[in-house]
């Protein structure tokens, strides 16, 4: 699917919607490294590939885990219209947001009407809470793994990867893994030319493939390096 | 110095205030990276080790580069408060911002009440423009860099480097740098132990030394690489 997918976006440069999904309390950079990107990435011709829209129940300014507040549309404004992705984005709001009915119906809505679904950090407890994660395999950040598979035994969930794609159903791990999840993504739709492209634009170190585990070999070398080996 | 302030913050626990400047058009993950470090960096007892806020001019909603707004407190509030780091955001409204001169003024009144100050990726123009890099080394954005220098030939501009520290006064690189230099802030302040704690709570891949290329080894691999090893 995903060289057909490359072709079809590569001849007609359709620019396709990406709908992030945010509620109170979300964590910024959960959303913020995903929505960078995809409002960043290019097609050949040099214009946005996607069109990129954030929203809430309310449609209101939504506060996040920093000091700042984001805008944001109503997500029944979407009910409609055409989205290519679904992205529910993690943070410590999630564990309220999963009791809130109303936005848990809307996420079923926005996803069923995408191509792809997937989840940043804890965000895949709402996907899970909604019941697009059963029979699947599924991650999220490191210190929530052992909760989501017990809260939701229907999920496979898998600790140690920074993403998993499950047919069109992806989640990644916390915070930053959320970015290669976009990357990929990116990948898959643009080409791997254009995800690099935009990687060098970032600034990333690299692109982490999906496998790459939560706990990286670099960042424990530093953990267990005592001379402090990160400083130039 | 870095010893002497990391023992200060151990004993005491006092909460260091950062303060990011924004202004229209900022690029989101300029700020949120860093913001999010910051946010979330703790001290020994757990408790939040930094006071954060981001403010512009008008202390109103402003618009970043991507669909979102965020919330910011008028820059004169803090005229008068304690500042300890002040942190200069990037993004393509920078080159509008420079010809503001309230703006500059603002800047270069916190920067003057700051023990530290920083700029992310373009941000670097505006504390040039300010004469606060006057004498000193800096970088900024890989495609910006030649600009920087042209620009301002007071600024000993190193291109490669993806955050640069001279004396109080850092920056950083394009974009997701602007994260490694917050973890190597919050490390001088807080101590190693802390940003890597931090790193691995945000699911980072490693603290990235300052003298890390902004064009990385294993970035320009996977570049080199035609079988698109990033993917799992």
């Amino acid at each position: 699917m995903s060289s057909n997918t490359a072709k079809q976006s590569k001849s007609t440069y359709a620019r396709k919607t990406v709908a992030f999904i945010v509620y109170p309390k979300i964590k910024l950079l959960d959303l913020s490294g995903p929505l960078q990107a995809f409002s960043d990435a290019k097609n050949l011709d040099g214009k946005s590939a996607y069109s990129v829209v954030v929203v809430s129940s309310s449609g209101s300014s939504v506060c996040t885990d920093t000091c700042v507040s984001i805008s944001s549309e109503p997500a029944a404004d979407w009910f409609r219209r055409r989205i290519d992705t679904t992205i529910i984005v993690g943070g410590n709001g999630v564990f309220k947001a999963i009791e809130d009915a109303n936005l848990l119906s809307q996420v079923t809505r926005l996803a069923g009407r995408s191509r792809r679904v997937g989840s940043i950090c804890t965000g895949a407890f709402i996907l899970a809470e909604c019941g697009l994660l059963n029979g699947l395999r599924a991650v999220t950040h490191w210190d929530s793994c052992e909760r989501l598979a017990v809260n939701y035994p229907s999920v496979t969930v898998e600790p140690n990867p920074i993403y998993v794609q499950d047919n069109n159903t992806w989640s990644s791990a916390g915070v930053t893994a959320g970015l290669d999840m976009a990357l990929a993504m990116i990948s898959e739709d643009l080409g791997r030319q254009a995800a690099l492209t935009l990687a060098r634009s970032l600034v990333t170190y690299l692109i982490r493939p999906g496998s790459q585990s939560q706990f990286s070999e670099a960042l424990n070398v530093q953990i267990t390096d005592s001379v402090g080996r990160f400083f130039s």
